[in-house]
């Protein structure tokens, strides 16, 4: 395998920037080839060589965001999880994210491009709280036989629920309850926060 | 106050389940009041009166397919949560019916109509599982202090989801094990189906 090429890091890196500045200010509809081209000054022949439909130009920005403003974990399974759907809720409450979102969920149920997109989004989303699930279970902090898909959807699901289907907003003290909710059906040993007895 | 006018009853009956027809085989952009009006005899002057825009068809013909699927409670928690549930599972494995989920998750987020029918129709699709969790707190089977909007968003949340942003499909034994999880945490005195200590 031959070391990246640092210009074209560079290519890409502009590229990407500048589309998801347009994702942020204009949402999907003004993320187009030759919005980038304009703004970053990379040649359409090279966006359109790198991302061939405007739908991988989605992905990877989206995909940028979710990498920028993702933590790193430091070994504490609670304050991971919280770290990590703390970035979840500040997406959930970004008005161009949000909008992004719900175009991707409405799109992939007609359109496969978008499907994929969807797809890939949510492995790369997802994957961190995977991580972190996976070191606890390795650390013993959670059981072994944990279902780690499951366990996801546990903690993501109430907050995409609250946000895009009861169209409520949240705060961070709603994302600690989920966690600790969670954290209490996983690990009974532990206090639970709440008082429920 | 009046009781209704039977014949006003037949009318709006009919529009609304040639709307539900409609909203079934051709989706949201089927759904017009022009269509509803080939269809079912009722004319459009009725139908404008009583459903001024297609978004108001939108809401009562979901909500009527939702009222349409419900099931009758019975007094058994676990019972009464499983049967809802699996009324909301194969309302999300119901083509049109996930689509047009999807369809009023994005307008919600530009069209101030949809976000109304969101809110109501969110309204009706918890409404049930708020009733069975007051009547289960009613025979102390769940703690008083229960927060219902959350216990809502920890049982539906997954189901959405898993559905919608994983964009894969589930059967009922998920459904079972997010229904069994939710009353582990809330009932830890029961014994955990999942073997989990």
């Amino acid at each position: 395998m031959r070391p990246p090429d640092p210009r074209a890091e560079r290519t890409r890196s502009s590229a990407l920037a500048s589309a998801r500045e347009l994702l942020v200010e204009q949402g999907l509809a003004g993320l187009t080839h030759g919005a980038v081209a304009a703004r970053s000054g990379v040649s359409r022949a090279t966006l359109y060589r790198h991302w061939p439909e405007p739908a991988d130009l989605v992905c990877d920005a989206v995909a940028w965001h979710i990498e920028a403003v993702r933590p790193e974990p430091t070994g504490d399974l609670r304050a991971d999880l919280l770290a990590e759907l703390s970035a979840t809720h500040a997406m959930l409450h970004e008005p161009v994210m949000e909008q992004a979102m719900r175009v991707i969920i409405e799109r992939a149920g007609v359109d496969p491009r978008f499907a994929e997109v969807k797809v890939s989004l949510h492995r790369s989303g997802t994957g961190a709280v995977r991580a972190i699930l996976a070191d606890a279970i390795a650390r013993a902090e959670l059981p072994a036989e944990l279902d780690i898909d499951l366990a996801v959807d546990q903690l993501h699901g109430p907050l995409f629920f609250r946000r895009l289907v009861a169209h409520r907003t949240f705060d961070l003290d709603y994302v600690r309850r989920v966690i600790d909710q969670f954290l209490s059906s996983h690990r009974p040993e532990i206090q639970r926060p709440q008082g429920h007895s």
